[in-house]
Formats: structure tokens, C-alpha cells, sequence
């Protein structure tokens, strides 16, 4: 029991493990200037291996933050995919090449890779600019939620209480503290000690599939070994990801009795690198694997599918990450998800933290992010049965036939890159006008498009002027700004929006440009449009107005209202400070949008 | 005079002038290893106003050099030109707009903008990664060339004697200091004290046209002022350039007799920013131009328009830059010749240096870079006529109409964005071949053009895998090499190359990796294509074997053989180390390029 002595404190935000999930959401919640404390148990962060695929959404969204350019620095791009199969003569053949995402509206329509600890790096960089570092080693001891009601849907009460126990404290009462925080994330894995605490339970269950996986610097005359691999053969199957620098990652499929011991557990003691790489050997013949470096990380796994039955408590405890999912790494998708779920949560905790939203926001979280992560374990059960049953061949017509698997690949690829993510009708996805921008998904990220800057002709990304920094984008499809009649609307749309009744001010907690960042997007013909022309209020800054048009070499920009589905006559796009379509209006009802906002958020005192 | 006490050094380069052509001079020899100096009268860097405009060619030097993402990140970009004339009402009225730049194969078709200090502040830091420093405040107080013919020729000897003083050194001794150079390079600017000790002469003349240039963030209803504006007003002429963040920079005509003293010279004092301020409003009126912030810089110049009857002395010692060129500033021209100076001149000192080429290599640097300076000035002359002369009117029918300014504009485009240069034939120019790559320009940059890359689909632009290390980039282009017979040409190929009589190895000293970047692009489809079929010489790592066509979503890539004009049967291009083609020839052929070459090369002891 901890002491009179023993040091208490009080947090807004205590975050618990410090992987993908965690970083993420000390990351977000530190740049949005939340009062954040983040810890882990380990004295220092994963140094190779782990996860490391990075898909299309989520660079995206390392975009909105500003921190694309280091994956695209330090990643590897995985375009392509090579199928191989039984071929006549014993050994593997190739049976077709493929793109290796599915998303065909991706800003960047290609995997990456890079190792768990240059994206842990990418996050710990950014928090260390806003003044936050991961405190380690750690562990939390006990965990308290309590209070009535009223307590629990203030948002300034405390009602967590948790102790930590400092791992390389000098002893005694210093090593032991008291943090009282308003919210508490768990993202302490798939063995998590906050949901345990909880009694909160895992749903699924563990096949039998059993893989080894190592990374390596090959020497090979396997000539798809920089492309990513499907790999059936007669000894079964691998697959193959190629990895930063000259890396490549093997996942090979191994028999229970070579890894299992005899409580059915895994014993990495049955099974070295040397040995995974005989049997990479076997399924690759007749190509040939080896290296003359060290083996970079390997490890064994067994494949287990899993999804919490919830993600919080009162909204106040809430986990994330492998803490409540947990799927096949075959598919790339762990450590994409995770990152996903606390990408959605950080905004969600700023607004309540903030005043700026009610506390049951919190509970769209739980009900946009587990659906996803059920959909993720359908999906992966599906694809990790296709991918380690055994292939048709001559003498078994009952297997897997490569163009079932190929339908498989593609048919789900839209949904493995992140991109088709689509959140269900809540307070924050309301899709009554989805007809005024019928291609601008409401629950689905906005789509990625050029623009050119009115006053400049300098073409710009949507996605860029959607960045996450907690506003919610009010993108106003003008319609065309040199037509007299029109500017006329859109002067009295502005004259309108400005006025107090309506949601810019009154949601807007006395500096609306910190809630709601007004972008104008017209229709006009970059050499008559004048920037001067629309009203102030849709060009608070010069680079804030755009044009529906291409560069002055042609060679980007233009068809954007077509490409969003927008009305000629104009829209009103909200999109979430998280990059989803919140909702559209047309420019004639204001009072809509108002009933939108007034649903979640709190009104200016 | 020195004393016995005096330090005397060696040093391979010295450089006099810190300055963009300086700084790129010495970040380009510190990068190549070359053992160099720079030093500077001034105490510190320029930090606001000067010469800011940057071409679409000096940006692809940059990246190049890999620091092109400092002037996305730190520069402005100016995409649209719009051009206003005397309107009917006594005030001015657009028309026309245009692109900024004529240059439709540039790789980044627009016009950037940076203050001068920025862009040093770029070559400052590559260079300190390198382990050199700007030495500053030192001054050269005398200079010396002497050593018979031989030792002349010879590139081990240090010819040129050179006495610096340290402005701010304790005094006595301690302040002079005498440095052997084996070639000095002055890059000191208009009034080059380097040119004035050879006795090399400016030619050309001033005019008479005098300018007013201030830097502000103005307050203006003028609908273009984030486009660069030519404005031609019944109150004289003037020119807008957006600068970066919401700075504007005017260039304001002014007459003699508010600048000019009794003697003929600029007099700052009777002409200040507020004066400049009022002619401006006078010019743009009906619209109107204010400030409520500090005028960041302001200056008033004559145009003057000269070049130096040389640009070496026996190539030992070498000037660049203003030093040997000086042009009116509205084209925006000056720094980016000054820094395409030093780039097309350090690879040849770094091949001299290392014993590599003979010294007779640097008589291109004259022969390239002066006849430029000289098209140059002629345009300048057009140009500044021109843009000074009085518009057409009504009342006025001798004067400049719109449309023979707007079409010098866009015939000159071509020729000041750099992107046109075209250096004549020398020993490192022959386009005896040019047939084989006939959009491949013997003597002009190689073209940008997306690949992608065999192995894994990645897209790469050739530029960038010509980026400026000093080595030559033998582009051999392999015809299609999924078809057997075009293989077999491409295998002999691969073995001809490495024998020792060829130039890979007979100019390679020993390293010919060192000397040689070997790249090969295959017409061959991507779904077929193993990278493994290429002789291993055509893919020394896996990256560097190449094919033309797109990538996995069609969004880039293909089409290269055509749009280089690349015969089906292949040809080899060697790119010089700035970027430049130097030479074309066809697979069958390589004795030619041997003597290419030998024309300019040291072979292996």
C-alpha cells in the first residue's frame, strides 16, 4: 500500500503502453495541447522486427499530421504481388502479378513497410516537440473507477485512479505513484492489464495455424523477392514482404508438432531461424534462399482472431489497439488498426477535454472503431483459411485454387488498405443530403483531389487542407463565383453563416477560427476569376479560397466537383477533424449543419 | 608585408565570396571530398531582400543535390503571370494572364521565390555536414600567379598565391595569412576584386533605366498580387513578385531626377521606401497598395548589363557568378546563372583534382558558361527595353503593345527558366550519335521521365537517378528484354563492357563504381519481366535495372523510349555529373564512346 509519502498527482489523459496505439494517441492528444502523460513498461522502444506494414489510409493520415515524409524517407513502397503455385515439375511457378492494394482512390495506392521502431521513432519525435516523452519503465499496480453520475459525466472530474510502480526507481516509497486522470487509454497490448482490470473479455478463438517469421538480407535467384508474395507449394505455403533497404520478411508455414510442445504452447526452443529457413527452402524449390548476414529478428506465432466485447468503461476507461483486437499479421492490418483507433479517439477526448463537446461523444469511438475491428477478424479468418489451406492441385481438387485466392486478394483489398473504411450513421455521420456531394462518402475519408489557390494558381491536396489539428473543415462548394447570380448567393450564405444563431459562432466558444477552419472551393475559370471577388469571410487568408481547376500546365487539378459528386449549384462538406465526411448540406439550409453541430458539441456561454 | 611569423597553408580550392555561386562551388567540392575553402568579407550572412528568384532549372539542380524539399518547404511558388496595360479611365486593366514560365518538359514548371539568405542558409548547412565553414570577415589583400608551362599543366602543383586578412583577427601577424592554392575560384561579386587583379574587363554598358525594390506584406485590393504582374501604367512601369509568406515584392520604374545626384550616381537619400510607396500607387491606381507592417528591405539600382572578356586565368584561376556577369534583376536570372556557374564548374575541378581528366577539361567552363552570359545579356537587353519602354496608347502608337511584350515573354520563357540551356560542342558535347536518343539533347539537361523499377514496379525519375555525385551515369537503354534475341545482344553487351580495353574499366582507376553510375531501362512489360534475366552487370544492386512502363495504376510511368526518342534496338546515353547530356551511341558502338572519353580522360595506371 502505497504511503502518506507516496506522490499523487492529477492528469487529464493517462495512456498506458507505448506502441503504435499509444504513441498515436500521446501524439495526437500532445499536439492538440491536452494535458497527457504516456508510460510503458519497457526500458526503451522495439529496436526491429514486430509489425511493420503500413497501409495506404494510414499514410494518409501520417500526412494530416506532417510526418508522411519520414515514411516515405525510410519505408520501403511494396507495389506489386506475385502469386506462385504447384508448378508440373515439383516445384513453384508463377501464376500471376497483381497491384498489391485494392484502392484505387488511395492518395498513394501502395503498401509500405518499415520496421515497429521507425514508426514508434516517428511518433516519439513528434510528441518531443510538443514536450511530451513516453516515461519508462513502468507498470501500473491498481486501477479505481468510482464516482456517482453527475461525476462521471462531468468531464473536469478525476474519477480514475491508478497506482504506478516505477521499474528503476531508487525503492521505497519514490518508487510508487498515485495519478488521478480524467480519462485513462489502454494500449498495453493483447495481454492487456487495464482490460483485464475490467473483466472485459476477448471474443474468438485461436486456429491452428502456426508461423515463423524472419527478416533477412537474402541472396536469391527468386526473381519476385522485392515484390510482396503468395507463395502455395507442395511443402507449404509462405509468404514473402519486402522490407526497408535490402530486407525481406518470410512468413513460413509451420507444422504444430515442429513448434508445439506438449501443452500446446509454443516453444521457440523446437524451432531456430536455421530451421525456418530450411523450410522456407522446400517451398521456394526450385529457387533458392539463403544469407550471408545476420538473421535481422525472427519469431513464432500462432494466429489468434480476436475482438473485445467493449472498448470502455463510462467512457472514461477506454483501450485501443491490440488491447481490444487482435488479427492475422498476414494481412498487414494490426498495427493499422491500432494506429486507427486512437487516431479516431484523440479529437474526440480534445472536444470533451475542451468543454467544446458533450462526454457521450466518447461513444461513437467504441462504435465506429469495433465494428471495424469485427469486420478486420471476418475478413482475416477468411483470408488466413484461404491462405494456409492447401492449393488444388492434379491430385486434390478439393484445395485452394489460385484464382479463388486471387478474388479473395483483390475483392478485400479495398477494405485491407484502410480506404473503404466507412463509419455508421451517429451524431457526427448524418448523410440526409449525401445527394448534394454524392462521391464525398459521408462516414468514409474525404477523397484526396487537387485544387489551385485562386489568388496564386498554386495547386494544392484536399487532404492537405484537411490536416489533423482537432477543426472541423467547412469545405463550401460555392459553385461558380463569376456567374453574378451565384456570387450573389454566396454573399448572402456568408453574411448568414457569420450571424450568432448560426453554428460558426455558436459552437465556435468565442474564436471559431480554432473550431471550424472555412475553405471555399469555386467553380471558376482560373484566368477571370479575381480572388477578391468572394466575401472576406471565404477568404479569411488569401491561400484559403480555391478554384475547381487545373494548373497552368495542365498537368494536375480540375474536374473536382464532378470527381466529389458536388451540386453545380454548390455544397457545404463538413469533414471531421479526424479526415471523415461528417455530413453534407446544401448551401440553403444552415439550420441543418446547426442540428448537426448542436447534436454532440456545446454552445458558446 | 608577412613576416617569417605569417601561416602559410596549401589547400586545393579556395573560393573568395560567399555568395550563391560561392556556396554552391563549395558545398559541391566539400561533397566530392575535395579539399576547399571558402571565405567572405561580409560577417555574416545576408538575412533579408537581395536576389530571390529561382528557375525551374536551378530547382532540379538542387535535387540533384538532394535539397530540393528545403525550397518546397521554404519558397514561394509562382505559377500565373498576369500582365496589366493602361485601361480607358487613367488607371490600369488586365490583359492577359499566362503561365509564369515557359518550359513545358521542366520537371517543376513554375517559377520559385526565396529571400537570398534562405538559399545560402541551404548550401550552409549541406556544407557543414561536409566539415566546412564559411571563413569570415577575411578579405584577399594580394594575389599571384606564377610556375613555367609544366607546372602549369601539372594539377598536383599550387600556382596561385594568395594573402588573406582575418578583419576581426587580435592584430599583428596573427591578421594575415598566405594560402598556396592549386586553383582559386572568385566569386566575389559585381565589383570582383579577384577580376580586377587580372586586369579581365567587363563588357557592355550600363542603361538608363533606374528601379525602386521593396519587400512588404501589403494591404491591397489588387486581384493579382500573389501573381507575378508586369504593369505597364500611364505613370510608368512595374513589376510584382510574390515572395514567401505574405511578403510582395515591388520593382517600381523611377525617373533620374528623383535618384540621380549631380554626378549621376544613385543617392539613396533622396528616394526612401515611403517615395517608393507613392509611385507605386500611382502606377496600380485604380487599385490601391498600403502596409501596416515594417518594410522588410527596399533598394534602388541601375540596370546594368555586362560580361567579362574571360572567365580564367591559364584555368587556374576562375571567376563566376557577378564576378564575370551581371543582368537585370526582373528576369530573375542573375543568381541562377551565378549558381549554374559553380555547378557546371566543381565536377570538372573534382576530375582534375583527382588526377581523373586532364586539366584542359576546365576550358569547357569558359567555353559553356560565357557564351550563356552572353545570350543572356541579349535577352536582358530585349527584356528591359521592352518592360521600360513606353506602352502603346491610344495617344502613343510607337510604344510596347501587350502583345509584343506577352510574346518576348513566352519566347524568352524557355531560355530564363533555364530549362533550354544548350552547351555547344566540345570534347564532353558530341552528338555525333544523336539520332539514337533524338529527344535526349546532346548539351541540354537530361529530360525528367518517370520508370519504374524491374524489381518491385517502384516508380523513379530519372533525374533522380542522376543526382550530382560526380560520377558519369551510363544509361544504357536495352531495348525489350523479355525478347531472347534482343537478351543475347544485351548479355554480349554486358561482357564487352567490362574488359579492360572499354572506358568502364580503362577509365574507372580502379574504382569504376567510383567513376561510373551504370543503369540500364528495358522496353520489356512489368507482368512479364524478372529482374534476375539481365546480366548481373546491368543490375549491380536490384534497383538499377529499370523498365519502361507504368506503374501498377497507370498513374505514372511508360512511354520513355518515345518521349526520349530512344530506338527500339536501345541506345547508351552518358549524362555528365551536372546533369548534362554529354554524349549518345548506339549498343553496337562502344569503341566511340571509348574515345569520348579519351578525349578528355586520364585512363587507369
Amino acid at each position: 500500500m502505497p504511503t502518506a509519502l507516496t506522490k499523487e498527482s492529477e492528469v487529464d489523459v493517462l495512456i498506458i503502453g507505448a506502441g503504435p496505439a499509444g504513441l498515436m494517441c500521446g501524439m495526437a492528444l500532445a499536439r492538440a495541447g491536452v494535458d497527457v502523460r504516456i508510460i510503458d513498461q519497457r526500458p526503451a522502444r522495439v529496436s526491429a522486427g514486430h509489425a511493420d506494414g503500413i497501409q495506404p489510409r494510414i499514410v494518409e493520415v501520417f500526412q494530416s499530421y506532417g510526418f508522411a515524409d519520414r515514411l516515405f524517407q525510410e519505408a520501403v513502397q511494396v507495389h506489386m504481388a506475385a502469386f506462385y503455385n504447384p508448378g508440373p515439375n515439383g516445384g513453384i511457378e508463377r501464376t500471376g502479378r497483381a497491384p498489391d492494394v485494392t484502392a484505387p482512390t488511395a492518395r498513394w495506392a501502395f503498401e509500405m513497410a518499415l520496421h515497429q521502431g521507425g514508426i514508434e521513432q516517428i511518433f516519439l519525435d513528434s510528441m518531443a516537440s510538443n514536450g511530451v516523452e513516453v516515461e519508462r519503465p513502468i507498470i501500473p499496480t491498481a486501477i479505481e473507477l468510482s464516482g456517482d453520475e453527475p461525476t462521471l459525466q462531468d468531464p473536469r472530474s478525476h474519477p480514475v485512479k491508478i497506482t504506478l510502480k516505477h521499474l528503476e526507481a531508487p525503492g521505497g516509497s519514490l518508487d510508487t505513484e498515485i495519478v488521478h486522470a480524467k480519462f485513462l487509454v489502454g494500449c498495453d497490448g493483447a495481454h492487456s492489464w487495464v482490460r483485464r482490470q475490467f473483466g472485459i473479455t476477448m471474443e474468438g478463438e485461436q486456429t491452428d495455424y502456426i508461423w515463423g517469421v524472419l527478416d533477412l538480407i537474402p541472396d536469391t535467384d527468386f526473381p519476385d523477392i522485392r515484390n510482396r508474395c503468395a507463395v502455395h507449394s507442395h511443402n507449404g505455403s509462405c509468404m514473402i514482404i519486402p522490407r526497408e533497404g535490402d530486407l525481406v520478411r518470410l512468413y513460413i508455414q509451420l507444422a504444430d508438432k515442429d513448434v508445439l510442445d506438449s501443452k500446446g504452447r509454443v516453444d521457440k526452443s523446437k524451432m531456430g531461424a536455421e530451421k525456418i529457413m530450411e523450410v522456407a527452402n522446400k517451398s521456394l524449390y526450385p529457387y533458392k534462399i539463403s544469407t550471408s548476414h545476420p538473421i535481422d529478428w525472427w519469431t513464432l506465432y500462432i494466429i489468434g482472431q480476436r475482438v473485445s466485447n467493449k472498448y470502455s468503461v463510462h467512457e472514461r476507461v477506454l483501450i485501443a489497439g491490440d488491447a481490444c483486437h487482435t488479427h492475422s499479421p498476414k494481412a498487414g492490418q494490426g498495427m493499422n488498426a491500432s494506429m486507427n483507433d486512437t487516431h479516431n479517439l484523440a479529437w474526440k477526448l480534445a472536444y470533451v477535454l475542451r468543454g467544446w463537446a458533450d462526454i457521450s461523444l466518447l461513444k461513437t469511438y467504441e462504435l465506429e472503431r469495433r465494428k471495424y475491428a469485427q469486420d478486420l477478424i471476418d475478413f482475416d479468418k477468411k483470408f488466413a483459411a484461404l491462405f494456409s489451406g492447401k492449393p488444388r492441385t492434379k491430385d486434390d481438387g478439393d484445395g485452394v485454387s489460385h484464382e479463388e485466392f486471387l478474388e479473395a486478394f483483390q475483392t478485400f483489398g479495398l477494405f485491407t488498405s484502410g480506404i473503404g473504411v466507412h463509419y455508421q450513421p451517429s451524431v457526427i455521420v448524418d448523410d440526409k443530403y449525401q445527394s448534394y456531394a454524392s462521391k464525398l462518402i459521408i462516414g468514409q475519408r474525404v477523397l484526396p483531389h487537387m485544387f489551385i489557390r485562386a489568388a496564386d494558381s498554386q495547386p494544392v491536396q484536399m487532404h492537405d487542407l484537411c490536416p489533423s489539428d482537432t477543426r472541423f473543415k467547412i469545405l463550401v462548394f460555392t459553385g461558380n463565383t463569376t456567374d453574378m447570380l451565384q456570387l450573389k448567393t454566396v454573399k448572402g450564405l456568408a453574411d448568414e453563416m457569420q450571424k450568432p444563431e448560426h453554428f460558426y459562432r455558436k459552437f465556435g466558444h468565442g474564436n471559431s477560427s480554432a473550431v471550424f477552419e472555412v475553405l471555399a472551393i469555386s467553380s471558376a475559370d482560373k484566368m477571370i476569376s479575381n480572388y477578391t471577388d468572394v466575401p472576406p469571410f471565404f477568404r479569411s487568408h488569401w491561400s484559403k479560397f480555391l478554384l475547381d481547376d487545373t494548373d497552368m500546365y495542365n498537368r494536375t487539378g480540375g474536374g473536382g466537383y464532378d470527381a466529389c459528386g458536388v451540386d453545380p449549384h454548390g455544397a457545404i462538406v463538413i469533414v471531421r477533424p479526424d479526415g471523415y465526411v461528417g455530413t453534407v448540406a446544401p448551401l440553403w439550409d444552415l439550420g441543418y449543419l446547426d442540428n448537426y453541430f448542436a447534436s454532440f458539441m456545446t454552445s458558446s456561454p
